[in-house]
């Protein structure tokens, strides 16, 4: 067999890389269980028939099937594409064994037999919180849910990140209140202002909606609004739109703008932008998209909202609300650029050096007691020549060689560890010696793009 | 939609449940870690030529297909179903990249389409380590990777697990001493031990692998060959056989077990088990199966050895050992009977009470104070009465309940935390207070079986 070539769209990490992932994956499980969300992990399949409701979407479905199952033989099972239909799910069927309002966060791979491109994976990891209620759940919980990724995504090494929020029942009730007959697809007319021109997106309300060109005018004055505090209010009132449902969810809008204000940071800010829509037919409120610096050709790299029927058994609905954060997304093409490496591709902080084959156990015994007090380690494959030793540690990144030699004199066992990267080296106890913590683990790196060119 | 069954075959754990897999996971983790072994995960698909390689393995292959793929397009990928042939095909692919010997862990899901029944999943969680070489890997490595799952093993609150050890030198060298005329076949027939009785067995060697009478009686007698030290040596020795390959075999698993004794303890123990030969033809020194002490019907829990071609591209060959450790398989049955249960199902350690809604903003304040030192926490939904409140954190194993009321002759908000198991309440300054470290996060419960019965 020969050279392997990769798989389109299913990317794999390098070991140093993978130390980023791990990193960040622990740093967003920190923050999420702080805030009380409890981890699950569901299956990856689904019934076919659960994962094809949402119509549109049923295209990118991978379907399993048995090798060798009966020709004919009609697939039941398929891979989630999301973690929110497993979710859905994992609440109507453990429902009475779970605590409602029920917070969970869930980090696993999903599928998408799509084709691939750049920011588009067929296999990719997604981080997702949500917080799901039974029968109801207090709209506080909008709030809150948004101001934990807000945390979480501060905590993170990443380019600054915006999150761009708006509320459905602002959009509607605004639509409303001006008279438009068709608001259900005056909002998807408005979510094409991405892709195109606001002239075509205005004509599209006319023709589409049922708009007359100055509710479109207005339409478009409405989206145009972005600010990074509560003055929307005024600007949307001074639009002279009047609905009750415009003024919930000018209310909503302007309580979690103002709860995550006093999280966001030089690294995360947000933002109310009245063009936001999201294309999900199942939001319901709060509405948001997440979007990096320099990378806004990936799209958003998270989003969500509120859904006031995430899952529902005929008898009891569960409101949810949650966001999700794209691992993948937004980790491989940092990784690619170069602006997040792992300091080093293996655990050990020490190489643990063999001076012959007959003291290997010797060692090992330097190696366990250097274990044993939490310090990652190895031994040398062989018990080559000490330079070439401490070169097999370089090409490793390992910081330190641990080398114990019988004394000229005493013939006693000297115990020396080495920086290689200063060359100092001094006399060390296997029982007592400890590395500088930031030595301990491989860490993440970070590089901006400034400093990358 | 009405009740939702579970699929046959996918186990999901709930939270406090899942709190138990991740507990296992990180431990095993840090164990790996800790002797050096980096991290990876690869794609869950691979073309379904390279999983099929095995032959008799074929059948258990889920394979993917885009839900509206042209008919009769064939499938080209299928689904791990172990974690050592995607690892050969990332050596591989990356093998420039990667140094040599390669120590790596993997703790994943892998899939399999068969029926399921007891201990056998169709998605299940395997944790992974091996060592592989470019070209060669000395033997020291089979000692060394199986010592480090000695160690991990002894880290888990399991039942008593056993490493059960053998080596395929030891046998085949054996069996061509012996003038056995088919050794593969031989070894076959001896692995069915634990299927057939040794009298069927003997009668089998004769007839399928053209051993005499006297040959199948000495072959038996090698396999009941079980004991804890290197005194299996001595007793080969006294059945007369004498080849090369068999003292390269009795000197390599006499060190194996050496070298994990001092690593054993009363959760793990180890033996020289000489009928052990597991199936797979890919092995060729060491072999080792894991059995865990009341779970005899789960067969092993774990299992592998010393392959010398884990990976070829035509030019270098990349021998390797392992070993494979079943968590789910282990995990399930355990927290299903009980001796396994998660503290709490979230990771919250306070419920911060609220006195009303107004007051919400002022609660979050504490939580906040109380999370920045580290202390996972979450707020009451909403603001019932104290009671009701605390009613709310018991049903979740939340051990404190934090209250903040004005006081009634100062005004000021007088902070007090409650231990809702003893009762006992108690002033409280939310930048210091801090709950004792047992309780800060969920933890593993561990019952034994008699406790249990």
């Amino acid at each position: 067999m020969s050279r392997i070539a990769p798989l389109s769209g299913f990317p794999e990490l390098l070991p140093a890389q993978r130390v980023v992932e791990r990193e960040i994956i622990a740093s967003l499980s920190r923050t999420f269980e702080l805030h009380g969300f409890a981890n699950i992990e569901t299956r990856v399949v689904e019934p076919i028939d659960r994962l094809a409701k949402g119509g549109e979407v049923d295209k990118e479905i991978y379907v399993l099937q048995r090798l060798h199952a009966e020709s004919g033989a009609t697939p039941e099972l398929g891979m989630h594409f999301d973690l929110t239909v497993p979710f859905a799910r994992y609440v109507l069927e453990h429902a009475g064994k779970l605590e409602f309002p029920f917070r969970r966060f869930q980090i696993q791979p999903a599928w998408r037999g799509e084709r691939p491109q750049e920011g588009r994976y067929r296999q990719f990891t997604q981080a997702d919180i949500d917080i799901v209620g039974n029968g109801e759940l207090a709209f506080h919980h909008d709030v809150e849910v948004m101001r934990v990724m807000v945390e979480a995504l501060d905590a993170l090494p990443l380019p600054p990140v915006s999150f761009q929020f708006n509320n459905r029942k602002l959009i509607q009730g605004f639509y409303r209140g001006l008279g438009i007959a068709d608001v259900t697809t005056a909002i998807r007319m408005i979510d094409k202002l991405d892709k195109l021109p606001p002239g075509d997106v205005a004509e599209l309300l006319v023709e589409q909606a049922g708009a007359t060109p100055e509710q479109a005018a207005t339409c478009l004055e409405l989206a145009t609004i972005r600010v990074a505090d509560t003055s929307f209010v005024e600007r949307v009132r001074a639009l002279g739109v009047r609905d009750d449902l415009l003024e919930t969810g000018l209310a909503e809008l302007a309580a979690v703008i103002e709860g995550c204000a006093s999280a966001t940071s030089d690294r995360v800010s947000v933002e109310a932008n009245l063009r936001i829509a999201r294309g999900l037919d199942y939001y319901t409120g709060t509405v948001v998209e997440i979007f990096m610096s320099g990378y806004e050709r990936l799209k958003s790299v998270g989003g969500g909202g509120r859904y006031d029927a995430l899952a529902s058994d005929g008898k009891t609905t569960y409101p949810g609300v949650g966001v999700s954060f794209g691992v993948s997304r937004t980790l491989i093409p940092l990784i690619a650029d170069g602006l997040l490496t792992g300091s080093r591709p293996v655990p050990s902080a020490v190489l643990v050096a063999v001076g012959d084959e007959e003291s290997r156990s010797a060692s090992v015994e330097v190696a366990t007691a250097l274990r044993r007090r939490g310090i990652p380690c190895e031994l040398s494959a062989n018990a080559a020549k000490f330079g070439k030793q401490i070169r097999y540690a370089e090409r490793r990144g390992i910081p330190f060689v641990w080398f114990g030699r019988p004394d000229d004199e005493t013939g006693e066992i000297r115990h020396q560890v080495k920086d290689i990267r200063t060359g100092e080296q001094v006399d060390a106890d296997p029982t007592t010696w400890t590395p500088p913590q930031e030595d301990l683990r491989p860490r993440t790196l970070t590089t901006t793009h400034e400093e990358n060119q």
